[in-house]
């Protein structure tokens, strides 16, 4: 592997880019794409005619929900990110221009799409040092626990997502319906597998150095999202791996459902000695089952263009930009 | 009381139940238990074939809801118990097992009665030990606060129901007008009488020693669990109690709306200064009273069982086991 | 300034202000003001009669809301509150007295005018206390972080009101088309200003003493809340200077969607060249918009109603007080 990268003279490559300084235009990238897909949520405008506090809150803990999270998995100040005065200050100078900017120029110069592509791209570059900066902050508390550092680094990188929930409740919107745990956006999972990644070369199971990790990350999360905007597909690149670890792992009770073995009756048979008391407690359950409780089944698909909208919708021009048309 | 354990040679017995190690066995018993509860759920197995990174997560929270909810209130991290590397393992096999196992196999044989009876009574031993670890570590940090010492105890014993709104949330499910401060279950309860036997004796208030306390209260929680297993009931031991205490603390209002009293009158004499801006504002309020706000009265009483399905569920078969009745 | 005080005589009287002490009478009338407003909650007797507990509960976060907040927010146990025996036995004493009261006579006499205006007022005086002491302990762990110090002064002193959508979830309630965040309350506002305030005294950006600025805020939220009592109005005195910033930072894209501009069809102009995808989306998104999610508009004004009644309720008389009418 090494040799490889010596070959391809990589090596320098990776050890600039591990250098890189992410404070100011990363940074400064990252909070616009965040406040764009604020702006771009069902409802988010209303808001920030209603409630100017309500939607600066929101854009805040779009752009720094992250450590907010991890913050609180790791019982530290969630109310820490406000002390970093400048980030702060820098968010909320482009919340105001991305959102109440007079013709409002901002946004509809940042929904070009040239301008989109190029702050997307440094946008998944700073996933790579926040994912990075979780793992070995989790590595300094829990030195070997895997868990902790997977759960942290992940928590840091996509903590905009998994806390969408509380997120929305500050503008008055609640879906209990959805959430992240139950149906995985893109930017979600490709955080989680670099997690996985960062940990596990944290803790030497992956023999490969940082920096090189680092590149190999980086890129691939930035020709994914450059390749989904200008295609303007939103098929994630891990559905066959998935298909297929779900085929292997979490299907063995869907095809007990279609057998009618042998081992089944047994099971049936042993259970006969208190089958009346199990009916009538049957009966309720599936009268519950059926009216009291919202069995998330077709919510769950229906909010696949919601979540969409939320972090891929770079193909999307502005509201105002369109009424034109 | 020291004499009469010593007649009945129980306190080689008391002894020998405070040295039970709880893992790996107990601590299975409860795993299991608290899987196949949530399995029960109506919902769950949706769930489970939708995202069953949801279901493991909430199969987590039922495990190690009690530990996530303690760590939250003194402040520790809430993501510790994922650094007990041993413990997620073993919890996760039994996830996958209870929920995947092919031809549902292990889900059938343990909700078979004697087998439900063994690993719910194991499972109430646990209970004892988790509700003793949280008074010890209040006691630790708030020396003789009694009320942080029993809140604790109380949050590690039965911490899974106590945070069941936010464990719902994670499977899609939202349920506002039910929880477990409105309507206490069985284990809820029995939990907070624990906590308030171990506080006292941790502060000396109690004249127990720790380990006759342990067998009294173990014993104690065993015998009920079992018996409402067995007679299929689900009336709590402390109905009447309770509803003696009821009766005598909180209604004072209600038989004061019954009395017609001369000191009621001079009440209203005194108040009729300002009589007329109120009755503009009652009728505003009691129009909200009416329609506005979810007045949790119906719902409490209807959520009665569905928190019986929770974790009183042990005379409940499978769905499954059930399609061939 | 320092010589406008010591010509009014005003010096000795600000020195005697801030070395009141709150306990017990201004903890007293906090708490009765507090568990009061909750009463006045539509659905509360309901609950206090179905369940004491969640009743006290929400009770608890109605008085120590603010140190519960603060302390989640600065990574401190939130069970903390607890440890203080003797302000929550007086709490609780109040909460008894209040919701169980034989013959209601404690409610009876708090609502009447001239004791709610006294209670009122000292409960504003505890306001004073309470913002300071986070501005305080926020100074000491985050030395210059005036954002921090405004956040936590103002979650110690306005608490109750910023975490009411979690503390009426207890009461089996939820609305979450309202917060304190999209639609403020007068003592959130004046809570924030007051945090505002004492940060910019504690970092000397505000040439004045502490115990001036004391008196001065001091004065003016009591004189304020008996004005708005006694006039029975809910009219913010902020209203006009909330309005003209409002009309300056805030309208910039709304006076766009007024003008028809060259720089609109520039912008419009460059967009061409991937109009066909957005419209799509477009009309995708707009749907969405109209039907599927909840749009806050018409729920935030028609919650001031409920608003009004939390913590401007002194107006009002009891509902049992009113039968007799």
């Amino acid at each position: 592997m090494m040799d490889l990268f010596g070959l391809l003279h990589l090596d320098e490559l990776s050890h600039g880019l591990a250098n890189l300084s992410m404070f100011p235009y990363f940074d400064m990238a990252h909070y616009i794409v965040s406040v764009m897909a604020l702006r771009e949520q069902p409802g988010a405008l209303e808001v920030s005619r209603l409630s100017p506090f309500a939607c600066w809150f929101s854009s805040m803990l779009f752009c720094f929900g992250g450590a907010v999270l991890s913050g609180i998995m790791l019982a530290e100040p969630p109310v820490a990110p406000l002390a970093n005065s400048t980030s702060i200050l820098l968010a909320s100078i482009i919340w105001y221009l991305v959102f109440y900017c007079p013709m409002d120029l901002v946004y509809c110069s940042a929904a070009l799409l040239p301008f989109r592509l190029v702050l997307s791209g440094m946008k998944e570059v700073t996933r790579t040092w926040k994912v990075l900066g979780g793992v070995t902050q989790a590595h300094i508390k829990y030195k070997d626990s895997l868990l902790v550092m997977i759960a942290i680094g992940w928590a840091r990188g996509a903590g905009g997502g998994l806390i969408s929930n509380f997120e929305q409740l500050v503008r008055g919107v609640w879906k209990p319906e959805t959430n992240e745990l139950l149906k995985m956006s893109y930017p979600t999972k490709v955080t989680l597998i670099g997690a996985v990644l960062f940990a596990l070369q944290q803790t030497h199971y992956l023999p490969l150095q940082k920096h090189h990790l680092m590149l190999i990350y980086t890129v691939f999360t930035v020709v994914n999202k450059s390749r989904m905007i200008l295609t303007g597909t939103s098929t994630s690149p891990f559905a066959s791996i998935e298909s297929a670890i779900y085929k292997t792992l979490f299907s063995g009770y869907s095809s007990y459902a279609v057998l009618t073995g042998d081992i089944k009756k047994a099971c049936i048979d042993n259970g006969t000695t208190n089958r009346t008391t199990l009916n009538a407690t049957t009966k309720e359950s599936r009268k519950n089952g059926a009216a009291g409780n919202r069995i998330p089944v077709s919510p769950v698909n229906g909010q696949s263009g919601l979540l969409k909208a939320k972090e891929e919708s770079e193909n999307a021009e502005t509201t105002s930009c369109k009424k034109t048309n």
